[in-house]
């Protein structure tokens, strides 16, 4: 049998081989199962470590874009100058798993931004209350007039389903979906974490230059967190759509950043837990 | 309808009412619905802000525990002189949000225990295999002769789906239980975080005084990630069960550590991904 021996990840692989043994009543089969790989990401700014995160390789620089927008290094992809993996001597075991960022412009200030942002969210831990009101007095709300039909959620379900290659494979990552007002998928990405498979979305529409998604929607695989919510309000997204259970700080949110969240989306059924005027129902008995 | 107003979350609570429009085939009716309360948690240090953490309110001072072990700050209960929520005037947002800490003996030397220990965990980000070499070099393998009969884990997840009465509520919440070898249940704490939950259990070890539960299971809703891993190897934990899928660093820190990793639990199934040995079959087919 196979097991106890080290578990060697391919560089770059977002899925691995492994044995397994599995058990089905009592009984011991030996079988070849399939893994998410989960590798740390160290993301240096100007040659100085600025964050380590466990991610699934794959679309790093969209990765790291996406982070440094949300977390408010960046304001676009024109502050960006050179995102690019690291690349050492044969068998250096950096490379793969380090991103060299460069900005352009004042390089001081942008050191700044980030640490006066990292010093904001790590001393708000007042209340939720206190953290909102100061989300919304840095970040306006969205300004949307988008109205989607109610039945559009059934076809964003299907999509992200059918799209979610890796997961059908290992059972074991998140997905997050952009698709524009139309249910039409624009990316899917996915990631052990929720949050990377999110900025990964974001990174992609500022890597391709294609604008802030202000008329779309982000679809997630799981919950909706407060973190989700933050990340899409900075993006401009104005509808937010997940699986299962929003917080209560991912609805106070949405409340405060007018965003629409829907949760629970399974077919042909959700439930609005903010925004419901960017719903087109059949029938209405909400008062 | 209530929706588009603010949602206010009592102090302490973790779980909030919030009005809700369910859609089910294109039709919208008003409900109530429960949410898993979010809110941001601050750790102080002497007064010093240490870290803040997303997570759901109730048995904070076993989180704070148990994250500061986890952390390498705290070898154990006797390193606590103090753990407990500020104490702030009427209508202080900081007052049920804030843990103070103070700790025995020489406050620089823990101070500087943590510093060492997050420079480590920040610059370490060059691949997998290097953090698990550390993380070897560091804490030494569990010594545990721990032999489960296989029927034990159906036990384990009907355990758990008994305990988890938030999740029953809100459908969104994580759960970590901490179970001896005869499958009774020690401590089982939910939370929006999975590694707060399983932050929570240890805490509840070391404040109770029970020991380091070294022939003990430990047990996640969802996915094991490394970080749960990383939490159970510091807490001597020999087997891991989660309900869903592994990671590739989890299964590899779990062969370093020479844990037993269990996942996909599911009635009377379950996949050996690491420590095979400790778990009894009634007949085996694996060479």
């Amino acid at each position: 049998m196979h097991l106890d021996v080290s578990l060697d990840v391919p560089r770059g692989a977002s899925t691995v081989a492994s044995s397994v043994v599995k058990v089905r009543d009592g009984l011991a089969f030996d079988r070849e199962d399939q893994l998410a790989v989960e590798e740390p990401l160290e993301i240096r700014l100007a040659g100085m470590s600025l964050a380590v995160t466990m991610r699934t390789p794959g679309e790093d620089e969209e990765l790291v874009a996406g982070f440094l927008f949300s977390e408010g290094v960046i304001a676009g992809p024109d502050d960006l100058d050179v995102i690019a993996h690291y690349r050492g001597p044969d068998g250096d075991a950096a490379a793969g798993n380090v991103i060299n960022v460069l900005l352009k412009g004042d390089l001081r200030a942008s050191r700044e931004r980030l640490r006066r942002n990292t010093v904001a969210s790590s001393s708000c831990g007042l209340c939720g209350k206190v953290t909102i009101d100061a989300i919304r007095a840095a970040l306006p709300p969205v300004e949307s007039d988008l109205v989607l039909p109610a039945d559009l959620f059934r076809r964003l379900t299907r999509s992200m389903g059918q799209s979610q290659r890796t997961f059908e494979k290992t059972g074991g990552l998140h997905a997050a979906g952009l698709f524009d007002a139309t249910g039409e998928l624009i990316a899917l990405r996915e990631d052990i974490g929720r949050h990377n498979a999110v900025d990964k979305v974001i990174g992609h529409m500022l890597l391709t230059r294609r604008g802030l998604p202000d008329r779309h929607i982000l679809m997630v695989s799981g919950r909706a967190s407060f973190e989700i919510m933050q990340k899409a309000l900075t993006a401009r997204i104005p509808v937010v759509a997940a699986v299962s259970a929003p917080s209560s700080m991912a609805v106070q949110l949405a409340l405060a950043g007018d965003m629409t969240l829907v949760g629970f989306v399974r077919d042909g059924s959700f439930n609005i837990y903010a925004g419901a005027r960017r719903v087109a129902v059949v029938q209405s008995d909400v008062r």
